[in-house]
């Protein structure tokens, strides 16, 4: 009976092992693709940008009452809205914090600041982020204003 | 050997065969939870519209620029907020739709609008849930006003 469990455990323990949030790898993953992100929007490469966001016609962007879906929809409408690179102004990502949503998912939460473009601006952000085909990308974007410009 | 193997295989299956994606019956209960949220609050309840986040301090509620943490500080907020249950007016959610986040998450995203209080307003959230313990609650809520006040 031992010898027929012993096999059963094995096999429990090369899934049951898997653990059930993000590891500090997969954190690291994701503070990268949110570094990229701020590097290519600040070279003015939108391209770049966009590599953050899973390639899918079901992600969200939201934003003041505002929903825009899918990556080819966006990216056209970043390329329609920053005609020139140099429009695109300066974006930092300062106080950036992660939250585990179970194994494969997680949420970027941080202060996005935009500035030397008349689109400046400043407020939070939340990113859900989710492993797909082993990946980490972004699948859902809420970003806000403040309601007060900060001094 | 093929003995040995079999019931190997059979262990793989008991967890190789959990979803990787929430189940109709995850967004039942998530929608739910959100049904259950709306109605507290049309009713007074602070407490049972709490009741839709998980009971813990690393939750986060973030709007206009601001963050809140934690599910004690945001019930002690709102209760200050709406000293009685009449001045919370009517809430209403429409078009809600839920995207998976691994198999432990979901992304609800949706229009809210609140009547018949000072507070009155409209715009869109954003609610990460999570599975914990066995039980789907919020775990990050973002939401957000309309830039223009709804017609």
């Amino acid at each position: 009976m031992r010898a027929r469990l012993l096999p059963v455990l094995a096999g429990l323990c090369v899934l049951g092992c898997r653990p059930d949030r993000p590891t500090t790898g997969d954190q690291s993953a994701v503070r990268s693709v949110i570094e990229r992100q701020k590097e290519a929007w600040n070279r003015g490469d939108i391209d770049g940008f966009m590599e953050g966001y899973h390639r899918r016609p079901d992600i969200i962007f939201t934003s003041a009452g505002n929903i825009r879906r899918g990556w080819d929809e966006t990216i056209d409408a970043y390329r329609k809205r920053y005609v020139s690179g140099g429009a695109m102004g300066h974006l930092e990502f300062t106080d950036v914090e992660l939250q585990p949503v179970g194994a494969d998912g997680m949420v970027a939460l941080g202060h996005w600041e935009l500035t030397e473009t008349p689109e400046a601006g400043g407020g939070v952000f939340s990113l859900v982020f989710a492993r797909l085909g082993g990946r980490w990308g972004i699948v859902h974007d809420h970003s806000s204003k403040a309601a007060e410009p900060t001094p």
